[in-house]
């Protein structure tokens, strides 16, 4: 199959980062692309940030239909433009903070999200509460890194995620973490040795399940949140855009 | 003080028709603007629509900070971008949905929404949960019109909402009715009227709950959730929108 | 507009307090009254001083339907008969809790509530609970004063306001502060300058809802929770109790 | 062991029914005694009648500590003063509505309450959330029959309650019925036949529970929600009520 | 009336201190016979336990209807079987766990649970869970003894206990503690006594309940949740477990 | 990857049908094999019968972990014994319940799920609850066909299916449904082409979750709720299920 990854920032040595972990953990038969927008922030860090990231992502999405591909990823972990994109998309489309929790609630009881910066926790606590998880979060544990530090001091950088992963198992109950940004492609299986509970990237997760969900042919449910949406004119965007 | 109301979508005469009924309940001193963004849907239902009409809506909120306006409305039942609105502007930002609910709660026990299409009931459904209402909202109620449909028949729209609006009192226990769009401003009174129940057109909501906020000299909190968006290039976009 | 705040407690001079805040920051066509019961108890720091309290309260609500009062504000954070007095008024009633929280909500994503005795707090979180806000609510924190020791040391109470304030902001993720009781009217504004905060004084968002809703028109729903109490003889209490 | 019931309302034929009851199923070494108090309205139907309801339920707790009771039952659906009641009284104090949901639970999985008026429904469902009970009550439904009707016309009551009860188990599948009034005493067992499900009258499941705390010897909690009430004036009130 | 309580481990000396602390608090007119069933686990301490001690419960149960008996406690905290139980009996069966939880109800606002590993802890939270009793739960804490554990050392036990019940008190909120382990029978008078605030052992709790709803002669719930099992081969089990 | 497929019910043309759908849609270098425990009921209707069939679940779990498999799939909608089996496996276990309504949520807002007997809906609600997924059922909805009269007319069964699967989505919303029994295996797809709706069938879903979380290497965390059962004798079980 064709899955067709968008890192909704602008950051494509990020972008290629997270296309190489995907690539390692997809069958050989799985083709993947990674891409950014040609719009959008350098990284997404804000509600803000996120608006302005979601035009270009469904441009990707759009685009990625005439393309032929059979899935889509969103690799940010708030999951911008996700249901936006279900509806334009029959093809299934899924985001990598979806996918993380949801495979999280097969390996353990609660898991805890380890994510940047702290001004993004209540974005995140939205999330977990809009896919109705509340119940199976230990916790959201902020680095307090922006999305860009991560990369600067490797070292430091994961020295951090160790500390709030410590703090999020014996302080909070989490079983499973989560790595809380795609920024952090690669570093579970690190983590993962060290802290002894699996820590999961999204990225992975997700290309995994749209392998499985391929497989069995399912796609997005078309009826009622996420019918395609009506036509009409949007001012201001390209052809592409209007539905 | 001088209020902007921005209509998400770019259907200027129902911005002239939400800025009037804006005025009629606005205090003297209260000077009203209502605009549309450049870009954006001709009308909202869909998240595709959303998506694609925050950045003209981020766009009126950052030039009315220049413009010196004191307070913000979001004129759309689904409010777009207001989390994102509240992170660049420290002058009040107050959307039409949450607006409406709130005075709903100091006027009965539990409301019910009336919106436009079956298929944006899961939308109003979140937006319900997201500012934690679940328990105070009777439920959400379709009238199955498209947004611009609503001024088409005027009867028939009439006829609709108290259709709906019955059954929201007889069958759901609701105590208090929204108009789920704005594009159904200066229908509350005669609904009403109707109805026997308060009926509450959430752009009037929100203009003079802005006009106390004012006085009371209050604005929005800025350390965590509502913190400025980081520094940082965004690309595609006009200046004005660069953080 | 004419105002009657009704402070459920029998202490005048904290009565005489609440009204100097509220014409402070009432427009200046609103007429303020504030009043207190002729029974009840000194200070409302129990659910038993409630109970007690609360004949009282609804005896001034009643008194000032006669006196053509266009809407009432209960000034004790517990917002005691809250929901008995809209039974017996069509015109708006609203307890200071309700506002205080309702205010927060267009100011920030979560409020904690400072209050006085910690004996107070499952008080506090069952009105919390009542009005559905629960997820709105950060955290409930006792400064461990009575009502009355409040103004005994003003220096002190501020600097325990402030020394919980700054725990709610950084141990529970608190945006915005409520001022968990009457007593403390007037403290708003210097915490505020302190903590970087909003903080809420609920008597006056109270006011400025109660001006926004009576120029909107609006009364309370009388359909259901709210109806008129039936017709029947209440045994030990005056003519004007009766329903 | 001596029991004191207290009807909150001044209907004394009522009383002496709930007494009636209660003794048939009390052990032959309780004793029972049932009361209502000097003041209040002679039927609960509201949250009016209930606020003043209150002070003459507390004189009778207060009478009742003096004359040496083991065990107070409120004997009104919506428990009114039940707390304020355990504030005054480390002698266990127990509400009919709390003692029927908390039989139900160890004999269905699911209850509906069938209460008397319409309006009369958000009070009830207030008490199940405040409980913490809301995911074990299928319903409340109403038979829209005052307090004082039930009895005028006891075939007719019956038969009403037979209908809600089989739109209960039928419809919102409720395994165990409660009688949401004190009015409805003595009428478990026949619409227990009827139904074929368990029906519980809140009296007898009170002293049934007080009998078996009695034994135990447990008394309430007086830490922190049940602390007694502080020492203060309470203007307008009896000695007896002062705390 | 006969109670027979089952001790869902095979480890009969706790069965006889479980018997031993039955019979303290019965009444005169109680028989009370405690057993271990044949099959199964020393002790429970997981969900693994649990499984294989369910057989053996139901085992007891059944033959328990054969002997007439009118009432069956499940001793073990997690209730195990205790609804596969029900639907085998028409007798009431309580477990101690909801018991002491219900019981908890009536004397405090909010309970905590002191259990044994803390592995359990994730178990204890379900079943507060499952019963709807989440709201009412202060905390669950552990004191990482084993069952077994408990009665090597009792003074340490104790010391452990106290220290958990402290901070349960102090940092949690609870007003009621619970024994969170049948082997943990008869510590609730000193911990009671050294704490200050009512500890409830479920085994008297669930005896005394049994005691009450007899006297009242309800039954469990047959129409849904608790019908008898279908007729049907049950391989691999002596016939007396056969449906 | 090696799968083993645990059908607990003792009806093994059953299990053959669930293998025959699983080997469908299994990668080619995934082997399959489905087996039924040597003991427990031939369906599974009811607690009772979830209950016994338990022990032959964890002994087939513990066989397989000896013959080498990595990965295993509990194939009856209740997912009996699913977390004590995760006890007692690091190799990772998925039930079809918990498989079906996480696919569900990557492809619709809300899903119902289509059961057999009445009866069971309660033990199906209490399934959803426990994994944290209340706001995403839409319904459970019950055939009120036996798990072995299924079978017996499939036309009939198929009519029963859409029937209520049309009232899931046009009465209750739900956007996807899932086939609430193992004994379904092999209709989704008629279903879904005649609803218009994704028809999931929790044995593959599990099958191709399995097979991605093989891939990736992630395995049961084991630090908490998964912890291996504690070294003790079990008495009355082979040697295979002592710990």
């Amino acid at each position: 199959m064709k899955i067709k990854i968008i890192n909704p920032n602008t950051t494509w040595n990020m972008t290629l980062e997270i296309e190489k972990v995907a690539k390692k953990f997809a069958r050989p038969d799985t083709e993947i692309t990674a891409v950014s927008p040609d719009s959008g922030p350098v990284s997404i860090e804000s509600m803000y940030d996120e608006a302005l990231a979601q035009p270009g992502v469904l441009e990707e999405i759009k685009k990625g239909l005439k393309d032929g591909f059979d899935g889509f990823v969103l690799a940010c972990f708030g999951d911008p433009a996700l249901y936006a994109a279900r509806e334009v998309s029959d093809i299934p489309v899924i985001g990598i903070a979806e996918a993380a929790m949801l495979m999280a609630c097969m390996l353990g009881n609660k898991f805890s999200i380890i994510t940047v910066l702290k001004r993004i926790t209540p974005m995140m606590e939205e999330v977990v509460m809009k896919y109705g998880l509340k119940s199976r979060c230990a916790s959201v544990r902020a680095t307090d890194l922006s999305v860009l530090e991560l990369e600067e001091d490797i070292d430091k950088t994961k020295e951090i995620l160790l500390e709030e992963g410590r703090k999020a198992i014996n302080e909070d109950g989490a079983e499973v973490l989560l790595l809380g940004c795609a920024g952090m492609a690669g570093l579970d299986t690190e983590l993962e040795k060290e802290l002894g509970v699996p820590v999961i990237d999204g990225t992975v997760a997700a290309v995994k399940f749209l392998e499985g969900i391929h497989d069995y042919g399912k796609k997005t449910s078309k009826i009622l949140a996420f019918k395609p949406p009506e036509k009409k004119l949007i001012k201001g965007y390209p052809k592409i855009l209007q539905p």
